[in-house]
């Protein structure tokens, strides 16, 4: 990367993520026996219990909070639903650990590796709990209840279309054949639908109107799709020091993402037998997995995967370019959409 | 059971039942790909999608139908809540069958086994998405807006308590000391809350009064309890035709229920070395399960948990005892807590 989007998106963060992760504390002190457990999942703390410095980017509260500012409002009135986005994407972690088997997250073991599945399963609904205590518990009356409770109404929805994407995600794996179309469908419901709603509650928050809150949550979803599309393309071709992974560490675990679904979907006839052979045998390694590398390279994943990251990005910003919205907020949603599909970790 | 107390539990539930299913049929017509499991997990369908007449005893809606007409309301102010609330319940048995293990419920492959964790886990997600859908999809405005917010907030709250009921259970099953009063208060938490909530929400629903709703919770509470305890009685002593469980079903799988926990509260210094050897083995059987029934015998455990259950459904008519209701809603609610804490399956 090349200009300064990420030190923007980092600013912002820095600016909001003290209140929200006050907010967060707050619902997480609720879980009683369980709140040690959500606090080493959130990155809070080590599972002595020491204070850790972990925790991840805080995406969905930070562009939460950006839309309502964009849009014309104090970001501290969405501060329920930040605090509520950012503990729902914990549940989804929390569960997808379980489902993918996945010993480690950022470097450290999951919950359901410490401390077995039931009790990971269990404080991952803690987690969901908090999310929806965050959201619920503000002591709103009158017309405001009515905007609280679309909010809430708006979050479960979405929340409904990322479960049902994970489903799918599951689905996907377990078939050879995923059109790009259908996987580009699937990543905007697991990734993109929570995005969307943060953006668009941000809005609504604001006292944004409809169109306008439609708009925001457009951007978010087309953000949310080129984050994971750029998360796919990392986990090929990133370099190892920034990432933290191995050359080609989605190859070798025969992930599904993209490159994946390209490489499928774009190869020779004459290279089919032997693709489907090697996804079908244990890990990819040695000559196979040089053999996949030349294979994505003849047929041009590598920009392939870029453009469309790149695109998603593109389309965020056009969703809100007809916004009368002040122009220092369409640069900010540059830069923001030029981080998500650039990103080098 | 000497009186016609299921009869009529029974006859609320046909009176309620119809409108309540098709409330929740709504809300999983949600739940996109995922719907089959649902239904299938609910006992509306076979595996095969083929109609089936399943289901269990629904007595979160009942009861939440029941407070709310006793309370001098329309019951079908309360279908939300009282949909909402089959689903919760169902959503925490998908997640109990992964954590436990078992490979059945009411006689069919639990979802876990007939499709693996990972789609099991999510299934139970979407269930639990469901029921927040329909909750919050009423279009509420004004005063209203503000009763919904409140019901919404007031079940999420019993939720995350019931899920710390579940982590306390499970903390429990590792645990050769557990008191009487701490098992109590645990299935307070896992069973009591969601009935404590069903019966609140219902008297809110009506329109009643703070107190009134603290009451009618309160009784819930109990009646949970009640039901519980008379759930570990059966566990032990039910009639094997009536239940389907074999004579000391819950002693063979040693599981940590009433029974047992009064068991090892109670035990002599003589017998205890023995019971911690025959607990720390496999499954119980043969002689080792006739001694173990045989101590149960001698310490009076029979009359002492169903003694407990009987109490605690006095309890749950106290409850409402002062209240200005009908001396009819009142003998309803004696039957209610009869049938919980003396039936027979």
């Amino acid at each position: 990367m090349t200009d300064d989007s990420e030190r923007q998106v980092g600013e912002l963060a820095a600016r909001y993520m003290p209140e929200t992760r006050a907010r967060i504390e707050a619902a997480v002190a609720r879980t009683g026996g369980l709140a040690p457990l959500l606090r080493y999942h959130l990155g809070w703390r080590t599972a002595d219990g020491a204070p850790a410095n972990g925790g991840g980017k805080a995406l969905r509260p930070v562009l939460c909070l950006a839309a309502c500012e964009m849009a014309g409002g104090d970001w501290r009135d969405a501060l329920p639903a930040a605090a509520s986005l950012e503990l729902v994407h914990n549940f989804s972690l929390a569960h997808d650990d379980i489902q993918d088997g996945d010993e480690t997250r950022r470097g450290r073991a999951t919950l359901w590796r410490l401390h077995g599945v039931p009790t990971a399963l269990t404080a991952g609904n803690a987690m969901l709990a908090a999310a929806d205590r965050a959201m619920l518990d503000s002591p709103e009356r009158g017309p405001k209840a009515s905007a609280a409770l679309a909010a809430a109404a708006e979050l479960t929805a979405k929340r409904l279309e990322m479960i049902e994407g994970q489903y799918m995600d599951m689905a996907f794996e377990a078939d050879e054949r995923v059109s790009v179309a259908a996987y580009l469908d699937m990543i905007g419901r697991k990734t993109g639908a929570l995005i969307e709603s943060a953006m668009r509650m941000g809005a609504l928050a604001a006292g944004a109107d409809r169109e306008t809150a439609i708009a925001f949550g457009r951007c978010g979803r087309r953000l949310g799709v080129a984050f994971q599309v750029r998360d796919d393309y990392l986990g090929v071709w990133g370099d190892p020091a920034a990432t933290g992974k191995a050359v080609g560490a989605d190859i070798r675990r025969k992930k599904k993402s993209l490159p994946a679904v390209y490489l499928f979907d774009n190869a020779l006839p004459s290279d089919r037998a032997w693709l489907e052979e090697t996804y079908r045998a244990g890990e990819i390694a040695g000559d196979r997995l040089e053999g996949v590398m030349a294979l994505l390279d003849r047929l041009g994943a590598s920009a392939y995967v870029r453009r469309v990251a790149e695109e998603q990005a593109e389309e965020a910003v056009a969703a809100v370019g007809a916004l009368a919205i002040p122009d220092d907020a369409k640069r900010l949603l540059r830069a923001v959409a030029r981080y998500f599909a650039t990103r080098d970790r």
